[in-house]
């Protein structure tokens, strides 16, 4: 059995937890999206594929869902002695992941065996892949202007209206290697309940990726994250708005419709699931909010069944 | 008035800490080793460099004489669990000059702008200045091999015989801005109590440097680091024997005859005065163990009027 993931940050890192209770790790790979990396102060930090090795690695910081649990942040409050640039809180013990990608990078590693490295060390068994090795940095338009995914998202808190979401130079970047082979070759494909913008959207993006999923549509589920037309975290729901889709699962699915064939939505959107069988999907109806375990488990379980139809 | 010191590490940082007690630190400039900088995880060391900053800033970690007092290791911790090479002990506070050095680096400074930029951030008034924008990494041979600097002095603990120091490449390297300026025109020129070989050998080594100080051997004083034969900290006593000098202040004053024209010794050197005044030097005795504030005073005072003549 090979389970493939499309994967995003915190929604996609719990969504794991719970498919790595039903199915063996190293059965499942997860496909990540590395729009949201950026360069500081040298570093190159992968938020998404760091959020995801921690979780997996029982060392994330639940309460914020980033970072390591329990980490200090001596470099950074040191570092805002030589520089402004301090926004993006990377703790001491996040850094040393960024240090050492870094070092591996540099020393012409590809971001694909710098992550297995890191990965490997920290005892995770999912294969952890990047979307591409390329760097296909994400851009925010905004009425203030082009930011950076990171500048929209935690600089500026998110609270700027999303216009537009570019991939500037994605036509030029290569799924890294692994990608397309673990979606030709999954028993099931899953997309994770990530943002269907700057998560997913962003490995759509990444040429030959949503053609080889189209390919694969009746083994690909996707798991809508939003419930009740919010967003369980993160600005997605704004963005379907400012984005001029609906904001809520049906919206999601228009997103998906040509490479999902079912489409797991909560028990709260029960009454959206008609309109969503129109857009040629089937509907599974769930329990999607993973609080503890128990309920990851049961998610898993139920998207796994879903793409597996 | 102007001064110009050549400075290593520990010794050097504790008489500059005099040294800005008698003379405004603006009027001070100090010319430090950097061979012994090192590439760490990508990141660029600059040990003494960082040793003379975090001194003058009042945020030496007194009891080491290296780092910043009160400092955390966590970074290095958790890079533990990616790489063995952890053996630098770089404080969590401490990286985060090297970050934003390595930063600077990287977008075209040279280390003499990057410095500059550190030291003024840290509330430094003494002018430090690299010996040379250009990396030249001391090589330390011994039975085993050759080690770089850090090798033997940091990962081995400076437990191996030294047969031979060596500065490859070093016949290229040309001296920071302001270095030569900085000998030619300073009223007074120091030799800080730092080891003769790895600390002020290296800057003697960079071209044009000695040939510089000889020109004003009639200013330039310098302050023995062996008293009573000993090193007051680090391997120089050994590493004058294994090379052949004698361990003393008669020994190091052998290294330095042809560009220091007053050689500063410890009381407790006395009777070797005569010895040292035989190879063309005046003499001055005095007190020259810095244990608190007001010694260092003191030997700076003394060093000074040597200098001046």
């Amino acid at each position: 059995m090979r389970v493939t993931v499309l994967a995003g940050g915190v929604g996609a890192a719990r969504f794991l937890q719970g498919l790595v209770q039903v199915v063996p790790p190293e059965c499942v790979t997860a496909i990540v999206n590395t729009g949201d990396d950026l360069v500081f102060h040298g570093l190159h930090v992968s938020p998404d594929l760091d959020i995801i090795m921690y979780t997996l690695a029982g060392l994330i910081n639940d309460q914020t869902g980033w970072g390591i649990a329990g980490d200090t942040f001596a470099c950074l409050d040191f570092l805002s002695r030589y520089s402004d640039d301090t926004w993006f809180r990377l703790g001491d013990r996040d850094l040393a992941t960024c240090i050492h990608r870094t070092g591996l990078l540099q020393s012409g590693q590809s971001l694909t065996d710098a992550t297995v490295a890191l990965s490997q060390r920290l005892g995770v068994g999912v294969r952890l892949l990047p979307m591409s090795n390329e760097p296909v940095p994400t851009q925010i338009v905004t009425p203030d202007g082009v930011l950076s995914f990171q500048e929209y998202f935690v600089k500026r808190g998110q609270r700027d209206e999303v216009r537009e979401v570019h991939f500037p130079g994605i036509e030029h970047a290569r799924p890294a290697p692994g990608v397309l082979g673990a979606i030709a070759e999954a028993d099931a494909i899953i997309v994770a309940p990530s943002n269907p913008f700057v998560s997913i959207g962003s490995i759509l993006a990444v040429p030959g990726v949503r053609q080889a999923l189209r390919e694969r549509r009746e083994r690909t589920a996707a798991v809508s994250p939003i419930i009740d037309g919010s967003a369980v975290k993160g600005p997605a729901d704004r963005m379907l708005r400012s984005l001029g889709v609906e904001s809520s699962a049906y919206g999601v699915a228009t997103l998906y419709q040509d490479f999902v064939s079912t489409f797991v939505i909560d028990e709260q959107d029960a009454a959206l699931a008609d309109r969503i069988r129109e857009l040629g999907m089937k509907v599974v109806v769930a329990q999607t909010i993973m609080r503890g375990p128990s309920e990851k488990r049961a998610l898993a379980t139920v998207a796994l069944d879903a793409a597996r139809g």
